[in-house]
């Protein structure tokens, strides 16, 4: 085993998922277990060391050719002290996490957040493969990103890179205020919860929609709604289109990257959605900065944690 | 002379400037000559080697320490080739710059634009020294700019990263057309002729403005009269600025900066205008991608193109 493999590790509050990379960003091998979050930090540190060693055994050859291993976690990050200093589904207060698995690893440990290490997943082993310049976008409850350029990860002064979702673009009068008490957020129109939110004031308005009689509205029925003909549902999946494709303008002439990969459950709309994107990011950006500009669907799915993760060592 | 030194060059179509730096970005001496550009390619080429070895004389110490020498253009270029396609003041049609002006001068060449040039002269050696993460705004004729991140300029896919100007921030129903063809740009209310075009169209549709009474409108008068209390130039200032943090807002949550510098002329209204921008930022911006984030002026003023040319072999 002459070449450097890479383990990741995307540490969820249910599951804690470990996966085998070589340098290519190839997923060689997957394994999977309980976070037990109830018991504690102690346990779960022990719990992801435990994983990482099933994965790989030590004293094998790839064991020995293992050179780090990434963390991926939801919270507040001190990312270059590696400290976890507070997590919403775990119980991590200010804990030393890259300077304790380090200890009982013995390989070198790296930490950083998941919305980024996604996003490095999808660039350096998915959809962005070969691609430098990659911003990533994450549409899911909201909407999160991640941003790539040279083929590094980009953090940022205080680690908000790549938070799209927090891009002002709705207009003031058009305006909503989002969780993080700005106005005319992008994850307020283009987010599966701004989708939502955006169906229940039309059957609540007495639009003539379809979705007057979905019991329990979600995304997916709004976009299969739209692609029945539904024309308030269409209005809908209009407005997070080109909400989408006026931040992604704005970003063109920021970084400029050659490909905007889109992952998350709004993403599964496919070509529906995506084509109203592209026009939107056609028509609102200066061509030299759109031309060979791609905007394409993220390939790696919930493993993109993981790969990202084991990605630190070598694009962060 | 252990330390290595770095030779910039700023080509412009009347007079080529020459400085030389060392590795730490500060300017140690200026030499200056005629362009010629109506003599053509070659002796432009020529003038550059000339003035570089006016200003470092081969055969001594400090020559043999250059380590490189960088060309700051206007023009369309093919970068990692180091060719100039096309320049708007000058006679370059697909001009092998770089591998000429190695053989000439016999040190490593590279050359990139004036805008990125400009912002990384500022990064390095000027307002953003010490600070790995800044983006630069240049409020001239048009609006330019350049992205410095983890110390390097960021060029982007085609070369249109840090094009600031062309974001656009204006609402559909208050947006007029750019030059570049696009509704809204930035360029189109905060740039000197955007701010004059505003002045002009409030005296020309009878606001109660000083500005009725200056012959000839320039963005000092507009700021000058501002700062005097006439209101009509006040909400002009109010929407250069207001459009410009808000540009910053999308930046902040796209690349997350900790600095942004301000230079060309319309940075020099001071404090007045900037004041106004930061509200606006602040405003705008997730308080966590605000918070210890400055806004400032530029400090180089036309020494920033030889500073960021002679960085381009560090930090590019």
């Amino acid at each position: 085993m002459s070449q450097a493999l890479y383990v990741g590790v995307d540490l969820g509050g249910t599951a804690i998922k470990v996966g085998l990379c070589n340098a290519a960003g190839d997923l060689l091998r997957l394994f999977e277990g309980p976070t037990q979050t109830e018991q504690g930090t102690e346990t779960i540190l022990n719990n992801i060391a435990a994983y990482v060693k099933e994965l790989v055994p030590p004293g094998t050859p790839e064991w020995e050719a293992v050179a780090g291993v990434g963390i991926g976690i939801a919270g507040f990050l001190d990312i270059p002290n590696g400290i976890i200093q507070f997590s919403a589904n775990l119980p991590f207060r200010d804990v030393p996490a890259k300077q304790i698995m380090e200890e009982k690893l013995g390989k070198p440990v790296k930490i950083n957040n998941d919305a980024n290490v996604a996003a490095l997943g999808e660039a350096w082993g998915g959809a962005g493969r070969g691609v430098d310049n990659c911003v990533c976008y994450t549409l899911g409850t909201g909407v999160g990103g991640g941003i790539i350029l040279n083929g590094r990860l980009i953090e940022g002064f205080s680690g908000m890179a790549g938070e799209l979702g927090h891009m002002s673009v709705v207009p003031d009068l058009e305006a909503i205020q989002c969780g993080c008490g700005q106005m005319g957020c992008l994850e307020t129109v283009s987010s599966a919860t701004g989708i939502i939110r955006m169906a229940k004031d039309a059957v609540e308005r007495g639009d003539k929609t379809s979705l007057a009689y979905v019991e329990n509205i979600m995304a997916k029925e709004v976009f299969d709604a739209a692609k029945d003909g539904d024309e308030a549902a269409q209005r809908i999946v209009s407005r997070a289109a080109y909400y989408l494709g006026k931040s992604m303008a704005a970003i063109a002439v920021v970084v400029n990257p050659q490909r905007f990969i889109l992952g998350g459950g709004v993403s599964k709309a496919g070509d529906y959605l995506f084509d109203q994107i592209r026009e939107v990011f056609v028509k609102l950006t200066p061509e030299v900065a759109s031309r060979g500009v791609d905007i394409v669907a993220a390939e790696l799915g919930n493993n993109a944690g993981i790969v990202g993760a084991a990605g630190l060592f070598l694009r962060a």
